[in-house]
């Protein structure tokens, strides 16, 4: 089959590869409908260091089962299926309390422990499939692809951040960064009753969706400017639920310098430090620090009945559709930020 | 009248000073019955640095009214009074939410700006009397002191890291620390329905003490042994529920090398650190850092009965009774910890 693989920060590079095979009775084949490129991706794809070696990539994909395992009995040969970005028994005391992410059988794609490849290719090998892999439903139209495919990482995400944060009805909620998750933050916000939805990003086609998915005000100011300006949309008292959607410092210290004393500030773009402020900025308002990789798979059943009738549109999202061999062209245009989120379309 | 003065690290004087009066209509002046020295008041008495001008320090009392501003409706003089550690009006949007250390027009004691000194002094001023007094119904016997000084800061700031980290029946919880606030929050923990309680300390008399107040484990071992001795406590998944009550940063590293997944550190140990580990061991378990300046005026009525009645006995903690002019032996028995807290009667 081909697939992707990075040899170093800018080398994408789409190869030959050998199909995936069943290796544990848990596991399933699943044929990619649909993959895409993450904002997470671009990490590596800015850093890493060149290799001799590729490394595959990938973590998103929607797809039809090819072949099980013998102990697989939750999906079958030509099913349709999400699977998230993590994998996960199902089983075990953290997934049962939906905490997925921390399974303690479970794993990342392109995992050496587990033996898998990454999602931006032909096929994958899935682990644990019957803990992973959610069955959609009836006949799937090609229409719906964009929607299912942002349940498997981007939407579950931004779901997660509004869940930790507690968003409840009538709720003033700030979501900061305007990528496919933080705009997702604030659909998911909209839908659990927030009133006033603040994003912080200054990508006006970006915040323009944000707009049409619920957000009430855009601030495109950052630093200290962007935190007067937060403050006087919230009659000087701050946010109580902040989203954080970015996962660089300077988000994370917008948060802080917007969070309302007692409130919640919800982490789900990957930290890209290591120490932060926890000081008296933090302690002395009694803000709480939550969030951290979305358990997607716990979200999934309950989010897509309105992803399959259509009444929310999280894969508005996908701004670019791309076959496997122009992933490249998809990195790039990602990572200048001509586009939202790629598409792949194997 | 006497009062108590920091002059710069290690050097704390009991000096003449003037009587406190009424300034503002909402004040009122109490007589101090008791008052007591706080691990915190142990940071400036070691880093103050020496100054020409003492700064009056002390910020927790209970007392007998004596005086009360034209605007004062609650209390009358006469009246024997618990004082929280924070001054608040009652009425702002925080007050009304419970988080009284965030109140529009309150602050804290030895305050600039609202003109007020220290609680280990002879009597004090106190500001925003209506919102910030508790009343004590009936006759205060001597042997109730102990306990109701503890609802002034301690006690209610260990009952707001249990509340604040969600410890409820049945629960598993790690407290690190074994001062006051540890023990009370041991206590708490305890009262909440805690069923396990960790006590991370290595003072034998202090843990003691917190086994009497519902301790089940004491580790004394810290770092890396420590985070193993509760990782084996614990069945190798770590704690949901961990109350940090100390305040230094290895007290902190050591919550997230112990939270379980999914779990919750709060910390009401006022951090001596800005920047902290908010990274991949935070963010990848999902973990939530929550707590702050306790609000204890929020919490003076709920746990006021208890101690009135004898239920529990949170005065233990006292270890040893002064005389104000005593003081700066009680800061060098505290700081040398041969005292656990040292109550000062003026």
């Amino acid at each position: 089959m081909r697939a992707t693989y990075l040899f170093g920060a800018g080398d994408i590079r789409v190869m030959d590869a050998p199909d995936p095979m069943i290796v544990e009775p848990t596991d399933a084949i699943v044929r990619v409908t649909r993959a895409c490129i993450c904002g997470s991706d671009l990490h590596p794809y800015h850093s890493q260091p060149a290799g001799t070696e590729g490394k595959t990539i990938g973590h998103e994909l929607i797809g039809v089962v090819e072949e099980i395992g013998a102990e697989v009995v939750t999906v079958r040969p030509g099913d349709f299926v999400i699977s998230p970005f993590v994998f996960s028994d199902g089983t075990c005391p953290f997934c049962r309390e939906g905490l997925q992410t921390s399974c303690e059988h479970g794993g990342f794609w392109n995992s050496a422990r587990l033996g898998t490849g990454g999602a931006q290719a032909e096929a994958a090998r899935i682990p644990l499939a019957d803990g992973t892999l959610v069955k959609v439903p009836g006949t799937v139209d090609e229409s719906l692809y964009a929607g299912l495919l942002t349940l498997s990482d981007v939407y579950g995400t931004g779901w997660h951040a509004a869940l930790r944060a507690g968003v409840t009805t009538g709720d003033t909620v700030a979501v900061i960064g305007d990528g496919a998750v933080g705009l997702l933050a604030v659909l998911s916000a909209k839908q659990l009753g927030a009133e006033q939805i603040i994003l912080m990003g200054r990508h006006r086609v970006r915040t323009d969706l944000g707009c049409e998915f619920g957000a009430t005000d855009v601030v495109a100011e950052r630093g200290e400017e962007g935190i007067a300006r937060v403050m006087d949309l919230t009659g000087g008292q701050g946010v109580p639920r902040v989203l954080e959607a970015v996962g660089h410092l300077p988000a994370y210290e917008q948060a802080v310098g917007i969070v309302r004393p007692g409130g919640v500030i919800a982490r789900v773009g990957v930290p890209q430090y290591d120490q932060a402020e926890l000081g008296w900025p933090v302690f002395g308002k009694n803000a709480t620090i939550t969030g951290g990789p979305a358990p997607v798979r716990a979200y999934i059943e309950q989010l897509l009945p309105a992803v399959l009738d259509g009444t929310v549109k999280p894969g508005r999202v996908f701004d670019r559709e791309l076959g496997l061999e122009d992933i490249p062209a998809g990195y790039a245009a990602m990572n200048d930020r001509t586009a939202l989120k790629v598409m792949i379309r194997p």
